[in-house]
């Protein structure tokens, strides 16, 4: 059986529109803000509080109460029938999102068990397929599969997915 | 560089010395309790209170003061000099250990940053050694090094080292 590990924030837990839902509740920020391609959210807020993303990302609650990506847990089951499925986060960047994230994955993917999910920093894991962002690629010997987000649109020379239909499409 | 991936419990942190001074509080336990080779904490204090390792283990604070094993702290040091270290612990059976286990690591070895440290549940690393108790040793492609607890004492299929100086003699 071929393991999958599949990252958590952008591809199935939605951190940017948390990020956007905290900048309209202190700053105004419009709730339907379209980030352009290549840009992070930072690059759309007030200047003078553009670093304030850090703060956010810090505070214990951040990672607990967002969104599931759509699809994402349908999918993931289903791929649970062919592949063994990891979920693997950067989780350790951050000491208040550990216990967020546990608590989130419990809730909204009770069907992975602790023994398949993983916080790390950098990811040495010997997968066949890694669903993620750019900066995990690095070194990875395996089929790497970049979950689209705004800002990782300019990038080309990964194989691409944009929703988790898609990636039912290509692993299904 | 080689990798490296280094366990937790009884490899760096005194889990066997936290159970026994609980059980020495709760039950009387003598501090000095010797468990024999191939037995676990639970063969050696009261049968009525054998299955209680498992709510001390779940409560808030357990992995949070343990002693460190002698000499790791050091040899793990000067292994970052020849080796790309990582701590990998299978920290995620345990919700409250996450927070504890991360704090620990910054109290005794802040000279590991946040990128090497991974709480898992599977052991899916691709690392070259592998310094750790039997069950992650399954599927392991690399080198296992067994490193001694009284609960493995029995079992010789493993290279093993009882010491952190015995590490520092194999590997610097």
């Amino acid at each position: 059986m071929k393991r999958i590990a599949i990252d958590m924030d952008e591809v199935i837990a939605d951190a940017l529109g948390k990020f956007i839902k905290l900048y309209n509740r202190d700053y105004s920020v419009p709730l339907d803000l379209k980030i352009e391609a290549g840009n992070e959210i930072y690059h759309h807020v007030p200047q003078e509080v553009n670093q304030k993303w850090f703060e956010y990302i810090n505070e214990p609650g951040f990672f607990r109460d967002m969104e599931v990506i759509p699809d994402s847990q349908r999918v993931i089951k289903a791929l649970q029938e062919k592949y063994d499925v990891y979920i693997v986060s950067a989780a350790m960047e951050f000491r208040n999102s550990l216990v967020d994230k546990y608590d989130w994955m419990a809730e909204h993917f009770p069907f992975i068990d602790w023994q398949h999910i993983m916080f790390c920093g950098n990811k040495i894991v010997e997968v066949d397929i890694l669903i993620d962002r750019i900066k995990n690629f690095v070194g990875f010997k395996g089929r790497p599969l970049l979950f689209t987000s705004p800002h990782n649109l300019l990038i080309t020379q990964y194989e691409r997915v944009n929703t988790w239909e898609e990636v039912a499409g290509l692993l299904l």
